[in-house]
């Protein structure tokens, strides 16, 4: 094959260049792949995101439609190009970096051109000639970036967000099953890590499916509403200059329905174009939902120390050898890849943050750093959530009676039989328990502070384990 | 006086101690205060915290007394000081440092003595006398730091939650007003701080305000039910070892009544006691009004850059002279204070960050950062707003001459001419004046593209700054 | 008195203004006063940027004395002035909050007007009869806030840099010493919080000692060359406008002997006068610091849970009653304090972070902040170690017993036997231990694979926590 | 080809597992990639650390020789391996995720595993048959992971910072040609975006070269430093536990020999096993890089800002068009996406950061998060620079009319004329000029204030931008 036939040549206001023959992506893309080898990370990487754009690409296009500013023939050409990229085809025409400059305008034109050529092909014509359908005047008519990106970013964020909330269900559902399995188990709770008053493991597991069920909820709740307020209309400022008045109303209708996310149109298109609000509302959730893990995670492994120096009250399920050294040994490796995705997350949140501060006047040219670190924190919480799941918690087990024995053995237990032997008895049994080594439960049985009955009753589970009226002493 | 009358001996676990004569704190108090010289913040800088760690000790002093445990005399006397603290007196007695280890237990305990020494000295008996009231046994019952500090801190928020509003709303008035006064005057918008197309100024303020309002809202709204859910009840650990089966209940309706905030229990105490997420979620939400004030300042210092090498298209009031060097300058001081103060905020929110992420198992320890930087950013953004408003915002004037030849002679004008005389032209245009120099609607003028009638009417304001039908061309 | 008396009247470019009669500072430290109420932290409250203020001022003075700009009366009045304030008098009179916008100029003016009223009072004229010598054209001679203050800013970190690494290494000979007191203790290693094989409680404290040691040396040779490069003599950009040519070296080297500290001329004015990276670095240095004190303090934390249901290795000192509920209960609270000294820092260093990257064209007027947070983290820093050191670490005691007890009981002691008794009987003594909760010594004897004497040798202290030939079995 | 022929049949600890048969790798990968599908980033993405790992098993090898513990035909097939991996072969196997649990076994058991089985091969057996030479027993000998990463992290940081450096003093140098072109071009300097005094635009672009000049030093001279020093030898936990007391040197020289820097054994094995310090000091110095590029990028798309309504000193070269709406729109997408990383690496340091503090006892388990973020920090900043460079820097053009424009129209010019024509009269004009929108020089010369010579000479260039001597007034 000839050199000549591997290129198309395409040109634009600062020239010509040679695009390769068979990609459906043009020009501008090319510029942008070769400005910005940054992430490494391209567009196709997260698919909600490209499907978002294929669906405001589409929601344009009927609204045009209507308003009589597209030809019946060019719509049904985007239409079908635009089904095909919604279906999740062609995404690796989606080829541009997701850091660059130009406040999305690289990711804006990949979209525009490969929906171009794409409809080109589907009318007869060859890629690239423009003429017939162009990716500026037709695909992104009455659009600019700064209104078809955001939103894409907001629906793209919507579109994925079913997957993040049965992830985090998942989790919640699989600590509740353990919390019920390990109802019965009385443990010593931990206070500063010293030791506390008894509780059980089940109440201990209820904990962080309760903790991680708030943040389910609040996600559910809030993340949409933060969400659903687009801009699309405002074309470059949020002043809709050389707009149809008719077209915002019907473009976000459309894409509400394409979408089947009940978007709607922001007030004040002015501030909806720079404003990055919902972006930082959101990682915050994310953040704090990081927070959690790691802080959970930090007790699993906490819990399950040892085997023999350590707590170990419960068993994670072994994943992988410990240690080439160390016959036997297992480590809590999934609770700990958990922990660094947390941080990642942590570190993601203040990288967009910087870049929300950074908006200048009436745009935020930072926005495609804040749309990366936004997909990329829902990936790696997803994952490390379906890791954790899988992998760790649905597999452990508890040490019954290395859980009894420790609080048996802790002095904490003094505090339960406070309002039976007073607190001056409860002092004193304390501190002979501390400098003897021996057990509290021991030494105010052979005082004889206590029938065997008594104490039978204060130390049966159900009692010990929640507020409850003392009987008054005989 | 002898040295024996300026103090009085205290003992508690660790022995005896002299503690000032004239003091209402107690032992446990001073031993905080000489184990933390940290911060130099006393709780005493946060009268909201003070005020509400009183309004919970009455609280519980209610419920105890009608449960039973406490005496009306005790319960009188205990009310009396819950009282004069509530009213703000006594505050200088709140003394140990808002950084502190002990998981609040310092700060717990501050309030404790000093309750009780106020209500001896009602009783008509000498501070430090115990044994007719006790800071634990009595001012403390039923409580414990674990639950009574973190229900304190949530309550304190709450209280300072209509200032915070006031402040911020007096603020979006303050950008309303000036988005009024400035609605006529025509300017350039622009993006990635190039020319982009016109707006007015009145609409660039209309912004500020509408973005700050959503954060009003936002925090109107979401902030109470955050903070609402405390765990008052739950004891040690959350299990409510030790306490009535029918105090928490009591307890909490009885705080809520005193407080004014429709207060309710949490529904999984073991959960509530070491979860900081209401309080990340909290902090997220001050850091992105910091993020959003940081902005907002940042714009103000660019539109007001100058006089005669910036944009110079608004004044700040002038608050102090700029430089002995350089005559009659003036310098932007606070919308530059506003951006320190926000910078401030986001680096709270990381230490509160990783204070949260620090807990273990049945508490976190590093409580008292977080409760000290929640209610610094409080304050930080409080009074910055209240700055930003007083001494920038009401006294700034637009530059409307300046506004409007530099919207005359940019380049960008030419974009509301595009569907007039057609995109080739409005190139061609466009690529003289910028050779040249020139101004765009001076070269539309010169080659009669347009009669002056139709310029007129397409460069009226109304026309210039929304969407707008464009008339078919004769 | 009359209310007349209790004031005087200054006037500056905005207009009068009615100074209280008994200040030294004047009319443009209350405006600023008036304008930033912000952290509520004046200058005074650190001392050494006071100084170095009065430090700059003098050697200022000085150099425009010998350069014939400053006549000798005003000298001896000035340097009389700034040798009070040098020594500690008068720093109430430094009342500007650190927070405040104006890149300095406000510090700048509160030093010039205090040491300009001070020199009138000493010349025998009243306060604020600046024509006899002004703040501005005296005192402030040749000086722009944006030299005077960032020289002032690095020379206040130097004077106090003393005192930060006096603090750190008696923590370091602290820990040294504990480390010699506990070289014989065996205990086992854990990575991952899982057992892993023997070392000595000496050589787990030495790593601490060794860990801020490095910090100590670090601190101790990077800090300065960080800091001796100053800026003054490039008055407002950097340029020198309007300075004599010879004033900078004069004024360098005169500050250099008055300080004490060898400063050195900035090679490129310019870039010195916008130039944040010393501070990056130096706060950096200390956010590392950070990291390792809250790492080690995490340690302590760990070794020290229990008694019963933790690791229980050492025993911190009781510094203050742990609970009221649970007898006997004490805290880590001087560990858990620094942690949070700890996360804190590692905030004021993002808030620094963020200040730094602000910075716009010839200036970085986010320097207050800065500065702030800089003085602010030594401060902190400083004060936890002192505490950490005196109410913690010479206190800590070893349970000798406990260690020894948990490391017998590890069946990671089995990897020291691994060379003797081969990989096969290891892995399944390891297994049989595991599943028994039988010791994997007592296994070994039982099983006859080594004699008590080779044993005993393995077993030796020495020989379990160093590198070791192997001998050649018989 | 049968099914059975694709797979070979491993072991480990928890049983056996089908490896592709093609797959270098093996059983504990393999476990490792199913355990970890988080950042989706692997191992070969950073060849320098792959690079390194080989380099470490080199050296082990030529020490488990020369110490008799390996034969020459096991060693002498390892060191083909690993030559191999080190010319850049084979990276495709290294196939575990960056992010992962157990402290970075699954990395080194990469790493063992590859070499082990391209050394069977190159010894004659099919892949797997670790009978004739293991992963651990043979490629890992006298290796832990906790010893083996951390040096070969180290090292792989060493091995990519020549072209850290190299891209960075590119870029240094690229500034300083600018200065050299820009040399003549008089400005106004701004501080706090205000008119301030002369520059020159040739000394703008010489504070860029300068203050990344210092970082260009700061990076060569520390860096190697802080990684230098590695804990080859320590095995498990630094106490070199079963490894031969001759190992640890004669390892470390043969890396320093192999790999061309002058590795050294850590001092204190103990505290080099879990010390993070190097890492956190790197990044640190990377972020001061980041806020450094930051600020330059900022500044360049203010003094670009315009055309028509921005400052428009100075033109960078147009990369791709920037907007489809806007005709000759060309934005500074190379200093925006610049700014972008810049936020990225700030994060990267944050989420470091909290790993660092997150050892706990003798491990940092979160080094691999570590490792990912300084080769994802270091990659991002060289791609950033160069991109800078360039796309952007070489290509700058100034606007010298405009530039010598604004500054004489500039209030901020009297300043210069002010030990002329004295204070009184400068503040006058100032005035004046301000109220009338005239330029200071036209109404100094209407009012014949200074006679043209005098004017000419004040305002030639090399008397503006300097220190100089006022010569005494007639």
């Amino acid at each position: 094959m000839s050199s000549a036939a591997s290129f198309r040549l395409e040109k634009d206001l600062l020239g010509p260049l040679e695009v390769p023959a068979d990609a459906y992506y043009g020009i501008q893309t090319l510029r942008a792949v070769r400005n910005f080898h940054l992430s490494g990370v391209p567009l196709s990487h997260f698919p909600k995101l490209v499907v978002a754009l294929a669906m405001v690409k589409q929601a344009a296009a009927d609204a045009n439609r209507e308003l009589g500013h597209l030809s019946d023939a060019k719509h049904m050409a985007i239409s079908q190009a635009c089904a095909h990229v919604i279906r999740g085809e062609h995404h690796d025409q989606f080829v541009v970096d997701m850091i660059q400059g130009g406040a999305g305008t690289s990711t804006n034109m990949n979209a525009n051109e490969v929906i171009a050529n794409l409809a080109l092909e589907y009318m007869g014509h060859p890629k690239g000639e423009y003429r017939h359908l162009h990716p500026n005047n037709d695909v992104n008519m009455a659009q600019s970036t700064n209104d078809a990106y955001p939103t894409a970013i907001r629906l793209g964020l919507l579109l994925g967000h079913d997957t993040l909330l049965a992830s985090l269900d998942s989790l919640v559902r699989a600590f509740s099953g353990k919390s019920a399995e390990f109802a019965h188990i009385l443990k010593m709770g931990r206070t500063q890590l010293q030791d506390a008053v008894p509780m059980t493991l089940g109440q201990e597991f209820r904990a962080f499916a309760t903790t991680l069920g708030e943040d389910l909820e609040h996600l559910r709740v809030i993340a949409p509403q933060l969400l659903i307020e687009v801009n699309l209309g405002g074309t470059a400022i949020g002043t809709g200059i050389n707009a149809d008045p008719n077209y915002q109303a019907l473009a976000v209708q459309r894409l509400a329905t394409i979408s089947g996310h009940p978007l709607k149109p922001a007030a004040d298109l002015i501030e909806a174009t720079s404003d990055m609000g919902a972006f930082v509302t959101f990682s915050s959730m994310l953040k704090r939902l990081a927070v959690k893990l790691s802080k959970i995670c930090n007790d699993l492994r906490l819990l399950s120390s040892g085997p023999r120096t350590g707590i170990n009250e419960i068993n994670l399920p072994a994943r992988q050898p410990g240690s080439s050294i160390m016959p036997g040994k297992v480590n809590p490796v999934i609770p700990e890849a958990v922990n660094q995705v947390a941080f990642e997350v942590i570190g993601n949140d203040l990288a967009l943050t910087m870049a929300a501060e950074a908006g200048q006047l009436q745009l935020n040219v930072m926005e495609p750093l804040i749309a990366f670190k936004l997909f990329d924190s829902i990936r790696l919480l997803q994952r490390a959530m379906d890791m954790l799941r899988e992998h760790c918690i649905v597999g452990i087990t508890a040490n019954e009676d290395r859980c009894r024995q420790l609080m048996e053995s802790s002095i904490g237990l003094i505090t339960a039989l406070n309002p039976y032997i007073g607190y001056e008895n409860a002092t004193r049994i304390a501190g002979q328990a501390l400098l003897s080594g021996r057990g509290v439960l021991e030494l105010v049985r052979e005082e004889q502070l206590l029938d065997d009955a008594t104490l039978d009753d204060i130390l049966r589970p159900e009692n010990m384990i929640a507020p409850r009226l003392v009987p008054l002493k005989a």
